[in-house]
């Protein structure tokens, strides 16, 4: 580990902070899918009993770190910060379920690449001392997303190909300075990216050139090479934006492989489940991080992890403006504690 | 200075990192008020030249940002962490400015307390060696947030005796490990209050607790009392949230005095501007600390100064099904170097 905090874009997090627990509150569709069974919760009904889909969504992100706490054994006063965020206008989402829980809060915006967002600055807050205890915390509604992003569900819109769905679903992560659990030793911040893709439904396409920057970034900082990754997860690029990261490092010359997935094309079927290019938001990334990922790192099936939160900066005023999709990704490196060596 | 990073919600910056240099930009309005004469830039036309507000906001970050690296005789390439967000769904006012800058950034979303968290984080990072160079980066523009958050401009709507005026403007602010200027030796992060308010005219109410339960909580933590400080600055409470916060300190039996004052009641001048109970948004806090407050600093007319940004984080949804308005306030301490001792 080299004794700095930061080489190029790239933050080096010398006590390796340890991420102690974590859980995952998923949908019904969601539940259905392949890691069905490793969700900690999944919600029967889109309301969550709820009167509004966007009170559902500040449930799941209740529910989720709830059940963080319990895994952990504590009580949320001994929870110092919590970066949280989500994809509703002025983040309500997260607003909503914090409000008089009295725990501290720094409210993020990254679209769907919060949860790495949350986790870096999670890292780098317990890494330099600002918290012995922090929380990342995000989520995502698919019928409360689809009506402020898209058409009412009513209208029954036709999806195109390649549009992705957006999860049902919330992430909450733990991270301390100590303790037993993979650890995050740095993590490497993005830029945003806008290659002209003016495509709304096609944000795999815009959000690839972002993952693809980062990841690249991320390599020329620490002089590693993609072998020195078990894993390579990105956010929720979805089949088609997976397939352009693969084509743009082929034409460097690197073959990605099976050392690289998508977080989008991992959480549904595409032979069962109607969702075109994969699942996408906020929640995409958070659940399969908590449902999938951390575990395969407990279980030993990786040893090293680099998780890229990638997110498509538009808004709907933006897309009836006719601009084009801005896109960022952070890359969050997590290891098992004996990788350290 | 205690020996720790962190005492209860506050954290403590050690190495007391620096402001460097701060701009800010401001529109039409803005120009005519009383802190006119002490903008960077001030824009005559509401669209800044752009084909529309969402655009012209960007514009306010980008000449910022600009003015900031002039002023500071660096190039973009020299900043290694913007922390930035704006009031816009999907804060589209700060993606769009960044796009293909190249410069390494972490959203944020705080409504209107954005510049105090961009702030805080930037302390925070460099204080822990993350960056050499963060800059804080926010805005807001009048007709960009009407429309979002209210009415169509040409729909003439009446605004009620609460009802505060978002400022157009953006400020910047670069932080560094050394150098001249006030330093930034430690910050409160705050919580979301919901006191049950349901009036989204009347934000300054709802974001008063807010900002009375971070000051105490700064206070309590710190073991400081008001008059430690020349001035307590709240971001953009108005009129009356102002007369709320005070009214809440007496109670305690506490006496502000002139040593509180609010950045929305400085920025435009209640008698020959109709802005009601005084400017809000990102914009309102962040110009009127850089085209004021630090001036003050560096002045030597106040030596000690609480910056406690304050956002409402309402949402037209959430007020569309007759939510209440939860709100956050976050504090920075800013000081003379020399007022360290």
């Amino acid at each position: 580990m080299p004794n700095v905090e930061r080489m190029g874009q790239t933050l080096i997090f010398r006590r390796s902070p340890v991420i102690t627990a974590w859980a995952s509150v998923a949908g019904k569709k969601e539940a259905e899918g392949p890691l069905g069974a490793s969700f900690d919760l999944t919600a029967k009904q889109t309301k969550l009993g709820a009167s509004t889909w966007e009170r559902a969504e500040s449930r799941l992100q209740a529910l989720a770190m709830q059940r963080l706490l319990q895994k952990r054994e504590i009580g949320k006063d001994e929870v110092d910060l919590v970066f949280s965020g989500d994809l509703l206008n002025q983040c309500i989402g997260s607003s909503f379920f914090l409000r008089n829980t009295g725990l501290p809060s720094l409210g993020l915006y990254g679209a769907c690449s919060t949860m790495a967002e949350a986790l870096l600055l999670s890292g780098a807050f317990v890494n330099a001392g600002y918290a012995r205890r922090a929380a990342a915390l995000t989520s995502s509604h698919f019928a409360a997303s689809e009506r402020q992003y898209r058409f009412p569900l009513g209208y029954g819109g036709q999806r195109t190909p390649t549009a992705q769905w957006t999860v049902t679903g919330a992430g909450a992560v733990l991270v301390e300075p100590q303790g037993e659990g993979p650890v995050i030793p740095m993590a490497t911040v993005g830029t945003v990216r806008d290659k002209g893709i003016k495509d709304a439904n096609n944000m795999g396409a815009a959000m690839a050139f972002a993952a693809y920057d980062t990841i690249r970034a991320h390599l020329r900082d620490t002089g590693r090479t993609v072998e020195d990754y078990d894993l390579i997860a990105t956010g929720d690029l979805g089949k088609l934006g997976k397939a352009m990261v693969e084509a743009l490092f082929r034409r460097d010359g690197v073959e990605l492989g099976g050392r690289y997935q998508d977080c989008g094309v991992l959480i549904y079927d595409p032979n069962r489940q109607d969702t075109h290019c994969g699942g996408s938001g906020c929640g995409c990334s958070a659940v399969v991080l908590c449902a999938d990922l951390l575990r395969r790192l407990r279980a030993g099936r990786i040893r090293r992890l680099l998780f890229c939160g990638t997110g498509a900066l538009l808004s709907p005023v933006s897309v009836q403006q006719k601009r084009s999709v801005p896109a960022i990704c952070h890359a969050v490196v997590i290891e098992r504690q004996e990788a350290k060596a």
